[in-house]
């Protein structure tokens, strides 16, 4: 029997445009993966004759309801009040919740109100769900035929509660074994990948191929359904063969976290040290390779050469250099990559320099213009960038980041720099 | 008479998880300034039972129904399908929007199909929202004392069509004017500021304060209700003199998008450059400030020195001091901030340095401890910083670099650096 789910977000910040619901697309990604179909997002305020009302319906339509927001002291734990009710069950004080929240103020050192402990009365009978992340514990039950899990509603608390928590209690629910790989490919749009597969993807029913586009890179999920896992991995096995020979230096791993990672993990077994040197992404590479715990094993640091100044200073780009070609050039993005390599002693440099706009620079190069350099021992290559004037500033710096990762990754495999 | 809206956005896409509901956001915002009560979010997913199932649910509870998405030929424009079977009326092609998709495609080189013309067809006496972002025409349409509006789902023309044809239908609804003010907190949780108003929050109707978490830090949103500008203004003032009175120097700006930004704007009115020196915040500091268009004016640079070996050469930290204190001790971070400054040329420069997890450092230093300077002419100040061991890398390092922009606010405008 296939399962129908609904994912209820309560939160007057979502009514009131404050934020997206980024918990219902993060939460509707990973159930799709477990072969659950979700049918329903809704979403209400922090009301109770709101929320009661979207729980009757939901219980009518669903047979798995997930509860995003709601279980904070300042809703008055909304949610899991409603959804007790609404299932005949009462709220009891559980110790041991109470006993992690206490902790949890003892560790934080902040001070703990006489509200927050309210978040330890949970649905008798029901899974707690154990918080890690945050104060206010989950919890899941079954009742009337309808499975009821619970989650808070901030992002960073939704996501690792679902992955550690839910999952492992809604796997049971699924019958046979759902698995997946994804291949992420960079340097490809998502219509153009999409048009070498759509016959293909059409064609298949076990396994399937899913694409999704994801700040300028794409990934591929291939998805097959089967008694076992042993079962379930022969079916994978060749599409995910065909979809990489189809794609080749594209596609820059399967089953891999991010470009950045699969570069820090590449460097790191050939025992090579990187450095960078931004302009336009300031600080932004730094920020993504250092967002993985473990970067300073390869990474050494970086400079944000945010002027002319700096750029002269501190990563020796000739003054003539820039004076002729100007800051946004190929020149200057070689010297500074050149320049990293020197000051940070490292083996392999990154640099960066572009218009990330929202204007013209004072050279009249326009939006989306950018450079991004390697330099490695014995070479230098610069890759020239024209990302259109469409993009926003945010995404523009994002792609020319993800470009010089590229770089680094095709420097490692031994491709060529451009295809 | 207040009106209730409900948005019903169809798109399968939305229920695998592809995209977030954006779109349901921006007119969220877009909605409640013009006064109009957004009750309910729904998604369905391109599927004609259940989109007529949801549109009867609406009908029922809400006076304004606004959809998002299923005008296109991929969906057979089951959105207008349904709506207006909904309401008993008939589709009618409309010569109009026929031509305006004819001259779309010729325009766009594109080869028209016949299923591009269906887009014509629209709800007999609708009023015609023309699109001149896309192909799908809207409509709106009132029917049993409901009014319905159905825009396209891509947000770059849900977004233009929103506010140059809907805005302007909807204004004729909207009684009275709704003004709000958002404050901005840093340095304080949301649970302790909301125990500090939670008796003046109950208490109010008009204005109302509404506190929200955001990634360490706290907003509160003070909203009016009035017949006019002024008067929800007047209404407004009082309130948030109180609450700027009750938390003090924790108040950073009122109606401003960041710390970051009001750093850059204190420091660009001054004439004063920053630059920064980065370790455990590894280029988080540098981006969060070039995230903001014109940092250029104020921001030299930064260095990243995720190695001592970096911190020693760049920012001149003597190797006594990291090998007596450790990299992570208040003395390093001072010696970095005062090394960026010279190195960078730079009035005011900011350092961080502590441990972002997982794990210990090899001194020992727990998981979340940092400590964030500021050195400026003749002064040099130090933070040091206890963000507790359960806070994931990503949440530690955003509090380090937004408790690093505090002291640059702090200076600023001559308040303690702690209190």
């Amino acid at each position: 029997m296939s399962h129908t789910v609904e994912i209820l977000s309560v939160g007057t910040e979502l009514l009131l445009g404050n934020i997206a619901n980024t918990d219902a697309q993060m939460l509707s990604q990973g159930l799709s993966g477990l072969g659950l179909n979700v049918y329903w997002h809704t979403v209400v305020g922090d009301n109770p004759q709101r929320a009661r009302e979207a729980v009757a319906i939901a219980k009518q339509r669903a047979d798995v309801i997930i509860t995003t927001g709601g279980l904070g002291p300042t809703c008055d734990d909304l949610t899991k009040n409603v959804l007790a009710e609404a299932f005949g069950k009462k709220l009891v004080f559980d110790e041991d919740s109470a006993q992690r929240i206490r902790d949890w103020f003892a560790r934080n050192k902040r001070t703990m109100t006489d509200n927050n402990l309210q978040q330890a009365m949970l649905p008798e009978g029901c899974t707690v769900l154990v918080n890690d992340w945050g104060t206010a514990p989950g919890c899941a039950f079954q009742a009337e035929g309808v499975h009821v899990i619970m989650l808070p509603g901030p992002p960073s608390e939704c996501r690792p509660m679902f992955l550690h928590r839910a999952v492992p209690y809604l796997q049971t629910l699924s019958e046979g074994v759902i698995a997946s790989h994804t291949l992420k490919l960079f340097g490809i749009g998502e219509s153009s990948m999409e048009a070498q597969l759509r016959d293909k993807m059409n064609a298949m029913t076990n396994p399937t191929l899913a694409p999704y586009a994801k700040e300028g890179e794409c990934e591929l999920r291939v998805t097959a359904k089967a008694a076992s896992d042993e079962e379930a991995q022969a079916l994978l096995r060749p599409t995910v063969e065909q979809v990489k020979q189809l794609f080749g230096p594209l596609v820059y791993g399967v089953d891999v976290p991010s470009l950045e990672a699969v570069v820090l993990e590449g460097l790191k077994s050939r025992g090579l040290t990187l450095g960078t040197a931004e302009s336009c992404t300031g600080g932004l590479m730094a920020k993504r390779l250092t967002d993985i715990s473990g970067a300073s094993a390869v990474f050494k640091g970086g400079i944000v050469s945010y002027t002319n100044e700096v750029k002269a200073q501190l990563l020796q780009v000739p003054a003539p250099l820039l004076r002729q070609f100007g800051a946004v050039s190929a020149q200057v993005a070689a010297a500074m990559a050149e320049g990293a390599r020197q000051a940070l002693g490292c083996d392999v440099a990154l640099s960066s320099t572009g218009v990330a706009g929202p204007d013209r620079d004072e050279n009249g190069n326009e939006v989306g213009t950018a450079f991004v350099a390697i330099a490695v021992p014995g070479e230098t290559y610069v890759r020239p960038l024209r990302l259109g004037t469409r993009p926003m500033r945010e995404r523009i710096r994002t792609q020319v980041a993800s470009h010089a990762f590229d770089l680094v990754r095709r420097y490692l495999s031994g491709l060529p720099y451009q295809d």
